[in-house]
């Protein structure tokens, strides 16, 4: 049984019956022309579309249809996450290949919704339609947050510390796991688990922004030598990162090594973490540190920002370190 | 040259350099995580996302690019004009194939860009990615509208008289001619030009809705018939539409006549007019007519709500008229 076997509206069911019931802020709901919903008051919005595209972003050989679901909400809470804000409302965008199973369907509403769930995002509307090539899901995510307290990645100051969150390289290496299609050893599921079903670090988000306690913040979905160098230049200060600092995450590291790929390169240039990389004021460190653990993420110190603009990876340790470039996944042609 | 000869920042200074300034209530814009707005004062937010589909909802061997920009804008701009809100704000979500030249990509976001500036409508982000398969443009539109003014489906009574602007069976007599692929006669290439840049009855939402002129109301998107339908069960009436009320365009009607096909079926069945369907009680009538003169769109009565709940059409006049169950593109497989 595919998707083409039902209607339309029976598939749109398929997902309501699904979602909780509205809040009393959403006056009208799925099923009009379109949703009708009240502002929350004292806030600013903060809104985001991405879309994630079979054979660009995920292969459906081994993303598990609740993962597919799970990812296309994960990335744009991430996106909201980075900016501070709280989610509020998800518009649901989904383009079928006519072959797509009903049950593949199902499933990836279910990764979708309970993602939503979890972080209180309202379903308030989205569209179907048949794609006569590959799955696409976009989604837009609005979010609130109060006037002054959205974190922009332009606030960096010289002098900054830059923290990352949680460990980096783990979703390169579980996608190069599932890729290489070897059995994954136990100690290396959470690398595939966090490709698969990443985390949305949405509470660090918002606790940085209520404290004030970030000057610069974005998430890492293209990278973190991406992120530093994004930072960077919209703040308009240099950075030096320090590769002995990365919190590389272990079973990732080794799995790099038994390859002979570099763990610092792969753990810089691997997209699909979804981590915070924050600037932070040295008077805020502890301040910033603290809010993390109540948070329940770790948080690690990779480097500093410079007056000088450009952007260095630290090599060494203490007179024998050296300063190079932090390569960039650089200005790739669009693909 | 193709999109994919240049980088994605590229591609997407592109698109920044065809919009006007940012307005001041977009506080972040393009270029970061994501974008931050001041909500409009003591205003409820409207919202839609609607995606069309090389191969599903236009052919690129007979839609120039600028159509293609113009329609993915326009069909969400006729939702929110349904709803009576005013347009302000739009992300812009395009999955392109690798082939796609450049220059259809740069006439694309035209199209796109010169129908937002029309309605003052600001693009608050986006996304580009590839795609696999085929060009899928996704856009997500946020108008506002005062909290009690907001037009519903849900609201028609059974003696409300049904409206409908402008002619019907034009966009769909349009796409045909594109599809026989034969000359159009000048006579007939309004038509064409409906079904390629449809034109969004945003002033007349607007209208209606500030002088709380209709009772209820839905765009025609999915063809006459359709809407009359929803507009019917969401409301919890019946209605009766009077086939020789119908105001089928001529060159249209002409053309369906060549073709031995029924004028008065196809004007019904037909879609992509993006004209608004309205139930307006009877002593709003005069009232909603002047507003749709002051807005400069042609209104016609096609029917009434009736307290039984079936859906008729009325086909003679009189004595000897007929009525019969008004067909509905049937609750068709998802497609």
């Amino acid at each position: 049984v595919t998707v083409t076997d039902i209607t339309e509206r029976e598939l749109i069911e398929r997902i309501s019956k699904r979602l909780p019931p509205a809040p009393k802020w959403m006056l009208v709901g799925l099923g009009d022309d379109a949703a009708v919903v009240e502002p929350e008051r004292n806030r600013v919005e903060v809104l985001t579309v991405d879309a994630i595209v079979e054979g660009v972003h995920f292969d459906r050989a081994f993303v598990p249809p609740d993962a597919i679901g799970h990812r296309a909400l994960a990335v744009n809470l991430s996106d909201i996450a980075a900016m501070g804000a709280a989610p509020r409302l998800a518009l649901l965008s989904m383009a079928l290949p006519a072959a797509l199973p009903l049950d593949a369907f199902d499933q990836m509403v279910e990764g979708f919704v309970n993602l939503a769930g979890r972080y209180r995002v309202h379903v308030a509307g989205g569209n179907l339609t048949r794609s006569t090539g590959p799955l696409m899901i976009d989604v837009t995510l609005l979010g609130t947050v109060k006037r002054r307290q959205a974190l922009v990645r332009s606030g960096a100051k010289p002098g900054d510390e830059i923290f990352v969150s949680g460990a980096v390289g783990a979703a390169t290496a579980g996608l190069q796991m599932l890729q290489a299609g070897a059995p994954v050893p136990d100690a290396a599921s959470a690398c595939v688990a966090k490709y698969l079903r990443p985390e949305p670090r949405v509470r660090l988000g918002t606790l940085l922004a209520r404290n004030r306690a970030a000057s610069a913040c974005m998430d890492t979905s293209d990278g973190l030598a991406d992120a530093v160098h994004q930072m960077a230049a919209s703040s308009g200060v240099g950075a030096v990162i320090d590769a002995a600092a990365l919190p590389i995450d272990t079973a990732a590291c080794q799995w790099f090594a038994a390859r002979q790929l570099d763990p610092v390169a792969e753990a810089l240039a691997g997209g699909d973490d979804y981590e915070l990389v924050a600037a932070i004021r040295p008077r805020m460190s502890r301040r910033f540190r603290q809010l993390a653990q109540s948070a329940g993420v770790q948080v690690t110190c990779v480097g500093r920002c410079t007056e000088d603009r450009s952007v260095l990876l630290r090599l060494g340790h203490g007179e024998t370190a050296t300063e190079r470039p932090l390569e960039r996944p650089a200005f790739r042609h669009f693909q």
